[in-house]
């Protein structure tokens, strides 16, 4: 039987069955409508699934959700983007579908699992993914097991700091490894070099009303622009020095990254490659940490909620 | 039966034999003769045990190692300290004493299992402990067990960069923790702030021939030198915002501090705690970290290795 995977994003929640290879079927796609209370919406989920699904098409409901979860209690103690606080909603699923295992992570957490178990780093033991988004996610997968830190209240990756006395962070410090290499990051520091440099190719586009976005910043690197090159170059050094640190704790087999930087592909990854073996600390060959594209795209979120019950 | 845990440090190798309850007995030191090949310093531990033991009185050997160890092959891959390289110091061992096990890691993971067993963090499953020397040991305690990154190569906490683009490090980064946290960088920091304030208490404590360590240097703050003083807040600011990245991805129960800097107690570590709540990102106070002093002192590497073995 198959297991229901529920990815819970900021504006929509999306879910699908998933089988033991990781096929997705019958999937399901639900605006979130902030009118209504955190529980009411927990109730109009619960009715999309009766609607969606007979009782005996899976045996198990695993969630994503972005935010704080405490997942032996079923609880999610608070969720920025959302807008809940300790909403019970393993508790409210159990009750609505008796009989049914529901388990519950975070939404990094889930798409790591998911990577790890059916994606770019497939059957691998060891991984750590990276989402490179308005902030930075992280998800930890050690021997196997998802590695959330103790109390599973740790494993924050994006909120390390890594420019002591650095630019100020939503968390309260200064200097976070996610205010140098999110994709804001990187708009943010294309943004000044077009102040800097209202000539180049970069600036004329934006000039002409283009959204500067991580994409646009790339591309035009690719096209020759040496402004949005510097830029690229200098992103890559943040994310690369990030992606070293963790290489130092943890050494995983492969760094896997998501998020829309991450479709810039092998440019992307030819330059961070490069950066990373002329930087890298105790460069082992035996012990060598790729760095992968996610691979399981815009169901990620639905295939990683669902490993966390697939045997 | 007792295990005896060995300790080999830059200069001399320290053993003894360790009981069920952490108990010491029968210690012995034997100087490092650097003029013996790596395999003939082998030999003479070897020797060494023979003479101080009877084979009854203990039922395995744990190692703790400054380097980078193989641990399922039971090599020391190489130790900067030592000058080892690629020595089989497991198989000499098992060799020499037939029918008992043989078990090593590195000198900090040994200390950190140490104070997780026995010490001050006894009896706690998620511990971090952070050495502060020459440069920052760190060993980390995951579940009750030690974590030494994938293939055992990771886990250097000594080695995140916190101040981009900062002080060269020995490991070929810039800006690592360890240059700012360790002893070394302490007393690098007050060298310059001498310099810089040539009138003050503690440039004139120098000027008197006194050796400007760690101690001198908390001393002189403690004693109203408000050039040591500073030296001492800036010190603090560098060690709390690398615990707090600690914190943040681990989140454990406590941190264990060691090493000479240590040694100041309630002084170094009111100022330490008072930094971490400040400025603790996600500060839960139900997983509140806890900053600890590591109470084993002299023995604790050879209980830390001995614990490697110890039911």
């Amino acid at each position: 039987m198959a297991i229901l995977g529920i990815d819970i994003g900021g504006t929509s929640i999306k879910g699908g069955l998933v089988y033991r290879y990781g096929q997705v079927d019958k999937l399901f796609s639900l605006p979130i409508d902030k009118e209504l209370s955190q529980e009411e919406q927990i109730e109009a989920l619960i009715k999309k699934i009766k609607e969606t699904y007979n009782d005996n098409e899976f045996e198990g409901i695993g969630l994503g959700i972005p935010g704080a979860i405490d997942n032996t209690l079923g609880v999610v103690m608070y969720s920025n983007n959302l807008k809940w606080e300790n909403l019970p909603i393993g508790r409210m699923l159990k009750h609505s579908f008796p009989g049914k295992k529901v388990a519950m992570t975070n939404d990094a957490n889930a798409a790591a699992l998911g990577e790890a178990k059916f994606g770019s780093a497939k059957n691998e033991q060891d991984v750590v993914m990276i989402t490179l988004g308005t902030g930075i996610g992280s998800g930890i997968i050690i021997n196997g097991k998802l590695y959330e830190g103790n109390h599973g209240r740790g494993a924050e990756l994006g909120h390390q700091v890594l420019v002591l006395d650095g630019i100020p962070c939503t968390c309260g410090r200064k200097g976070c490894f996610e205010m140098y290499a999110s994709a804001t990051a990187l708009v943010r520091q294309a943004n000044e070099a077009i102040k800097e440099n209202p000539e180049c190719k970069l600036a004329l586009i934006a000039k002409n009303g283009e959204e500067v976005n991580g994409k646009l910043i790339f591309e035009t690197a690719k096209a020759g622009c040496t402004t949005a090159q510097k830029v690229v170059d200098n992103y890559i050094k943040y994310l690369g020095e990030g992606l070293i640190n963790i290489c130092n704790v943890f050494r995983p087999s492969s760094i896997v990254l998501s998020g829309g930087i991450a479709n810039q592909g092998d440019y992307l990854l030819n330059k961070l490659v490069a950066y990373l073996e002329k930087e890298h600390y105790g460069y082992l060959p035996e012990v060598k940490v790729e760095i992968k594209i996610a691979s399981l795209g815009y169901n990620s979120g639905i295939i990683g909620a669902a490993t966390l019950l697939l045997k």
